[in-house]
Formats: structure tokens, sequence, C-alpha cells
């Protein structure tokens, strides 16, 4: 597997675009706000969507949609949520048609996807306007104009895509994703657009799917908060001529294994693009009685607002990385605890067997002060770990998200 | 019932004090860090404690000393949480040992708590000495002075006092408390101490103050946070003379009705001086199934990061608000959900049936501009209903937490 350019253009017959089409009033010409993206032939799909109990609109009609398996395009925008307004639904069908129209496609096969403020009407016009001419800019290059439509307070685009071989053909996997705000497990104000040339079947690639989220965009938070509009769509159009991925096996896994890894090298994008973020912070537990638990420690010490300020300080306070450990729910010995603080200044050893180290508090600035920290623990009771991701808490944070809306 | 003067010595029998001991070097010789609780009489005790999987030797100690349901003084110090050290158990006794012989009494009967920064050893010989000292100014206004002792990033003391009558007698019931990050429920870094002249069983006062507290601190949250040291402690002396509360009734009924009002009041306090706090929060959601799910509802809105950056931003963005509620887990119908922001300056509907209501955006800067802002949320499942309360996320939190340990 290695990694290469092109983006969620990567896979054979697939290309995007984005334009301004102006869905939020007022907002700068320069930043795309619309994308699309077309597979030459219809593609196996399938989604993963929030688990919020209130769901935008175009969640559920895509959701929806995707039922017979299939689609050929998505489109989507930024600057709006298309969520709790009386015509949110009419809206997300008329955003589906007129992209299906410009492509001369049916609107069963446009898988639809919004992300922005909440509550406020779309300017689906604007977005219908916009349609033939972005169906017209429609490229193998368009990965990063679409994956800039889909920013909202992201900095920086997210794109990226894999090769590796499968049944003796090179296949691709490409994807672009947003997400800064609002980004906690289960996927966060995310989206994420995956595309493979792979010929893979429905239930395979669902299974792929699957594993590839919960082990990348359900391990990272920004802020603990969980979206309406969270939408991860895989679509495989089979273009590479493999024989089809029917089932279990060395393809398979060698799939699963790229997939997961354009995934988590998406997701790490995303938390060190979190909202105001200085700092990636990684978090692995080790030695822990399985993976289930691994994870709910990791996760809850990168979700804590006091380790997370802390790093922004760039603060030894381990006691706060054994607190959050401690409320997480899962059952441990605090006295077979060991923590070490890592970068690519350094590692420094903190707390061993539950009790604090003398350390070298310069040294520990340091080895905080790199872009991605590295919170190591240690547990002592079995062989599993895990890993998950988050970012520091900053005034940024509060500066973006105290006046976000208006 | 009413409101009065006295704090934690507004019950008969109750003395309290508190001085600079020097308990985190270099700290200001007007902060007082070290405090006293004393009655003189032996008092019926009961305690509720954090149930973080890591708990500072304090709590280990005080659980443990309270299970004879008896104690007649309580010691406790800010700056140092004595948790994760070594020596940490061996130091709370030592702090207890102290009390008692400078007190006269045993240091079976002297409950200790501390409150501080996590993992680094307390001054203990500091303590040590300024005891002597702390027991000689013991006296019935020590309230404030221990209050403040108590505090750590809090910017102003916790006391409050109810009286009522009970059995034809005048019973009193007072608390001081501290707490401003690492707030959650189930309680957050807080410390409190409540006492009574009322005559009540153990199991009747324990019954009564978990009620309380879970209708109170279990409902405030700052920042997610739960943390190594939180203590409740309840002293009854008994010394109003009423006949001893030993069953539900009118009277205990009476009982926890005030208990219940004071906790609330002290909560409100935490809430409002969360670390960095310029709003209190309160969230009332009604029309729920049953009072657990408002509950829920109302807690996961109020810890919500970006709703607490919204009410920073006097930003009436009812999105995050729908968006925290399904988070919750709570199941409900989003089509049936109305929200409405309320405050001194006014009220204005900004959802109604789930959809975005036109509302004028100036007005929504007034009302939440108002030190208390009300978020209030009706279903249409059921008739119960819960308040919780949180405060604003802003720049001054993140200042606190980046650098609160060095």
């Amino acid at each position: 597997m290695n990694y290469i350019d092109g983006g969620v253009c990567a896979a054979k017959g697939f290309t995007a675009a984005g334009v301004h089409a102006g869905v939020k009033a007022g907002s700068a010409p320069e930043k795309n706000d619309l994308m699309l993206l077309y597979s030459e032939t219809p593609c196996t799909t399938c989604g993963m969507f929030t688990k919020n109990a209130v769901k935008a609109a175009p969640v559920l009609l895509t959701r929806e949609l995707l039922k017979d398996g299939r689609a050929q395009a998505v489109v989507a925008n930024s600057g709006n949520a298309n969520a709790c307004c009386d015509e949110s639904m009419e809206n997300a069908r008329r955003m589906g048609e007129a992209a299906a129209a410009a492509l001369g496609i049916a609107a069963k096969d446009v898988a639809v996807a919004s992300t922005g403020v909440i509550g406020q009407r779309i300017n689906v016009e604007a977005i219908e306007g916009a349609l033939p001419r972005l169906a017209s800019l429609l490229s193998a290059d368009g990965s990063g104009a679409a994956a800039q439509a889909i920013m909202t307070t992201d900095t920086v685009k997210k794109e990226q895509a894999v090769t590796l071989t499968v049944d003796g053909k090179t296949v691709h996997i490409g994807g672009i994703s947003k997400g800064s705000g609002m980004i906690h497990p289960n996927m966060g104000t995310m989206l994420c657009f995956l595309t493979t040339d792979c010929a893979i079947s429905r239930g395979m690639a669902e299974a792929a799917l699957r594993r590839a989220v919960n082990a990348s965009f359900n391990r990272i938070s920004v802020d603990g908060d969980t979206s309406t509009n969270d939408t991860c769509i895989l679509l495989a159009n089979g273009m590479a001529g493999n024989a089809e991925i029917t089932g279990e096996g060395e393809d398979y896994g060698r799939f699963v294994e790229a997939l997961t890894a354009l995934c988590v090298d998406l997701a790490r994008r995303m938390a060190r693009d979190g909202e105001g973020a200085q700092h990636l912070i990684t978090c692995t537990v080790s030695g822990a009685a399985d993976e289930a638990a691994a994870e709910t420690l990791a996760k809850s010490v990168i979700a804590s607002s006091l380790t997370k300020a802390a790093i922004f300080g760039c603060d030894a306070n381990w006691g706060r990385v054994l607190c959050a450990m401690g409320y997480s729910g899962v059952p441990f010995d605090p006295d077979t605890v060991d923590v070490v603080f890592a970068s690519a200044a350094g590692e420094i050893a903190v707390c061993k067997g539950g009790r604090g180290l003398d350390f070298d508090e310069e040294k520990a600035k340091t080895v905080l002060s790199e872009e991605e920290v590295v919170i190591r623990i240690a547990l002592r009771t079995g062989t599993a770990s895990c890993t998950c991701w988050g970012c520091d808490l900053t005034y940024d944070y509060v500066r973006i998200n105290g006046d976000y809306r208006t």
C-alpha cells in the first residue's frame, strides 16, 4: 500500500468539481461551497450516518436512497446544514434532482450531503443555479476544489489516496473529508466521501467501511459534540477490473487495511485541524484487558477539557490524564498506570505505578511544545491497545464558536 | 424555610476557622488554604464521594472513618489534592491526627478533605504547624474564613444557611462549598460541608443527603470533568432539641426540602463561578416521559461545549441545543421540541415543533447578555421536568486551565 496524489479522483473513472454557489449570504466568492463527485459508471455504494436523534434532511434522504446499494454521484454543500426547517426535506430533494439533471442521470443515484448552520433555510435556488456550471467543471483534477467546497471552519483541505494490489490488479482508494468542530465519536460534524475502482460487493464494502470508520473517525474528538449531518459514503465503481471481492480473504484483508489507513490519515488531519487547535494529541492506551476498554480510556483522555487545556499550555499535568481515565467508566487499578508524554522533541516519563515521578519541567515544556504530542499510557491488565486522536483547547476554539452563526 | 446568615456556623454548636498555612509554595499570604470545622458535640455524620476510579487519599480515609456514622470535626485544605503520591495516605492521616490533637478529640472523629493539584507531595508539615493556631481561631463567625480556605480557582466564597421548623423547634442547616473547574455530575472538583443542629438518624441523614446532592451538585457542569477528591459531608449534632427524625414524614419532608434548597443554592453559585464563566446557564426540560430523561437531556445541553461557547457569544444558536439533546442518548421526537431563551431582559421563542422561528436577533442578543440565561425546552411526551445548571465557555476558562499547575 502506498500513498498517492489525486484525492477523491485517484480511482479510475471518478471526477469532481467545486464552485462558489453563494449558499450563505455574504460568503467570500473565492471559497467554494458546493461540490459534485461523479463516477463514469454506477457504483456499489454504502454509507454511515450520524447517530444523533436529530438528523438533517440530507441524512434522512441519502440513507433512504442508498438502500438499493447504488449511486453514481454525490452533491454536497457547506454553509447550511439544511436541518430543522419546514422545507428541509423538499430542498434536499431539489438539490439531488438538480444534480441529476445536470449529469443526465436518475435522482435516485445522487447522494446528498450538507454541513453548516442548523435551522436556517438553505438557499436551494443558488445551488440549483450553480449545478450546470459545476457539472461542466468535473475533472480528474477536481479533488482539491471539491475538498475546499465542504470546508466550514476547517483551515486546510483534507484529501488523501492510496494504491494497493487486489487480485493482481492495481486498485486505488481516495477520499476527501471535512470536520473541525462538533467532532466526537460517533463521527462528528464531518463529511467524508470515499471512492475506489476496486470491484467489491455491497456487503463487503459495508463491512470494510464500518471497520475503517470505527478505527478512525470514531476515534477522534474535538469538543465532545456530535452533529445532525455526519455522513461517510464509499463509492466503488469496479473499474480496476479485479475479480469482485465477495468474501473475507487476502484481497479483502488488504482492501480493509488500506481503507482504514486512508481513513486514519483523514481523521488525524481532522483532529489536527480541530477548531482553534495548536496541537494534535495522540493518546495510546496499552496493556488493557480488551480493545474496547483501551478505546474508552483513550477517548476519555482526548475528550477531557482539562487535559486539552493543559496541552495548550504545554503543561505536563498528568494528574488530569489519570483523572480522565478514572471517570471513563472502565475499571482499572490506578496503582498500575504508567504515563509518558512524547513528541518529536523526545519523551518524558511523568507517572509510574500511579505515582508521580520527578521530572525536568523545562524538558517537559520542550516535549509538549511540538505540534503532535503523544500521551502513552500503559496498564498492566492485559495485552490490548488502542489509539485515539484529539486536539488542544485554545482561545481560538472559544472565539470561533462564540460567534459562528451570525 | 428562610435563608439566613451564618453559613456553616448557622446551626447551634458549630464553629469554624480558616488560616493561611502555606500548603502551596509561594501562595499569597492573604489567601486562606486550611480550614477547620468543629461541633461542640459528636455528630451523626454521612458523606458522598467521587465516583472517579482514581480516588485521592483523603477520600479513601474519610470514607473509612465515616463508616461508624460519627464525626466531630472536618479539616480541609486547598492547594494540593493529596493524591497519587506514595505518602498520600500517610499524609492524610497526619493531617487528621494533627487536627484531633489541636481539638483534644479522637482522630477517628475528624473527617479530612483536600483539593488542588494532583500528584505533588502535600506540605503536611505546614498543615501540622498551623493547626494549633487554627483551632484557637474557631468561632461562630468563622464560616467565611473557612469558605475562603477551600477556594482554588473560585473567585467568590460560597456559603449559605436556612432555617426551618421541625417538631416545633427551630432548626438550622448551613453549608460552605467550593468548586469552579472540573465540575460535572457526579459531583465535580467540589468540597461541600453541611452542618445542622437537627436531630436526625444516620439512615435518614444519608437518605436526605443523597436526595439533595442528586438534585443539586449532580445537576451542574462546568467542563465535563469529574475529579479525584469530590467530597460532600453532612454533620448533624442534634442541638436544636427536636425529637430525632428517624423515618419518613412531615418533619423529614421539610428537612429534605430545606437541605435540597440549600444545596441547589450552593450548586448554582458553583456553576455561576465556573472557571472563566460570564453567564450562569439554567436549562429546564419539561414535558418529558420521566425525570431521568429530562435530567439527561438538560445535562447534555449544559455540558455541550458548542452551546456554552454560543452563550458566551450571546448567540441564540438553538440548533446546538437541539443537537446536544440529540446525542444525549434519550429518544425523543425532534418535531415536538420547543425552545425558548429567557433572562431578566425578557424571553424569545426560537424553535417550535423542531422548526426555527423568525426572531429579532437584536432582542435575542439583549436577552442573552444578562448574567443568568435560561434555556427552556418543552417536549410533548409526558409531564416530568428537570433543571440543570452550567456556565458559558470563555477565553478565561482556557487561560485558567492552560497553566494551572505550574
